[in-house]
């Protein structure tokens, strides 16, 4: 069996000025890698609907999921429902569901459910609302398509909203080795061992600390045993 | 005068694992924008050739400057400079050039300059060499493709060598202005002033910290004369 891929939308012009640094991308590689979902690409694009249309449809198309984070707010600048509904022809409005869940929170908030906020409750047809327990206003899920909160406490419950509900394949597992050898030194029989287990792969990250030069070694695969052996073949090349 | 654009492309697939934080999309991010340069788009693919290529081949069409970090060490998975190479049809090859810092270098180390170290010699015809300060093995430039390594500290080395080159745009000024308010109550005004003042780029950022909801104004532009404007009409709207 393969493992289901995805992607990751990640919108918001406050990221490529620099302003923000994104946490969402880290964690999301993180908890996929967990589930046994590939993550194989990630794009970030400006608080502009044509690149974000465009993103949407061709990732939408190229990987079993995509997960969108950032632009669902009630201001101006949060355009992403409406860039979803857009890039799949789909009709979107305030939604039933969506503003009684906004109207239960800001009641007990006392504070009104003023037009900016109902923005919040704009959805598209045919969407899955995902739960957002820290800030009520929820996300949604069109297609293969997942909208989440850009804020990262919010971006995090919400995935824990929808991740369960995903089928996953065989968890990625991952060994490390350390080796305090220059990556010039390791790089031939590494090749080697590469070739030698074409279902793994098998990367090498230097270091440079307090003037050793090293790399850590790491195996990723999903077939443990393979997994070992490739480890025993690797401490055999380079004994500790 | 419009400002240049930018995009970059980070390379590897200890981010997609989330093995790693990247750390240089936010770096670059922050010093394009200094230099007046703006980053468009990031992608992030896996050490895959046809991923690679593709998204070079677009990004490299579609903005003035494509900045690529990871993949050009002396490793099996170090396929970057291959795979510029491919996407622009440019012949590749071990350049005497790079060869000659190579074995400097390694002679003072007093290490063998291997085939798998020689491999960071390989470097497309055409490209001009980007200066490594750190690690000594170079970057280089291929028509308005700049590829750098994946180490933050040697990116951020090498960016430091190729920025100066680069001629930028009026650098993009911000300011940022903190309202004690939901963000659902700043809506209507903000995209208001969004509204009139079409040159600048007006975003809010929200937080909730000890029970206090807020958020933080950021208005982005090129100039300082609009931008004081807008700031003051919206410090009318919502005064401290």
């Amino acid at each position: 069996m393969t493992n289901p891929t995805a992607a990751m939308l990640v919108i918001g012009d406050e990221i490529l000025s620099g302003r923000t640094r994104d946490a969402n991308m880290y964690h999301l590689a993180g908890q996929l890698t967990e589930q046994g979902i590939n993550l194989k690409e990630v794009r970030v694009v400006s608080d502009d609907p044509a690149a974000i249309i465009a993103a949407i449809r061709t990732l939408s198309e190229g990987y079993a999921h995509v997960f969108t984070s950032g632009g669902i707010g009630p201001t101006h600048d949060d355009i992403t429902a409406d860039c979803i509904a857009e890039a799949f022809c789909a009709p979107i409005s305030i939604r039933d569901d969506a503003r009684a869940i906004l109207q239960a929170h800001y009641d007990t908030q006392q504070q009104p459910l003023n037009d900016a906020r109902l923005r919040m409750a704009r959805i598209p047809d045919g969407a899955t609302l995902i739960d957002n327990p820290v800030s009520k206003a929820p996300g949604f899920t069109l297609r293969n398509v997942h909208v989440m909160a850009g804020v990262p406490s919010i971006f995090q419950a919400m995935l824990a909203s929808v991740l369960p509900s995903l089928t996953g394949g065989h968890p990625l597992i991952s060994q490390t080795y350390r080796v305090e050898r220059g990556e010039g030194d390791i790089a031939a029989p590494l090749g080697a061992l590469a070739h030698a287990f074409p279902a793994l792969s098998i990367g090498c990250y230097p270091f440079q600390k307090d003037g050793l030069f090293g790399a850590n070694i790491v195996i990723r695969g999903t077939d443990t045993g393979l997994l070992d052996e490739a480890m025993v073949r690797l401490q055999k090349e380079f004994p500790a």
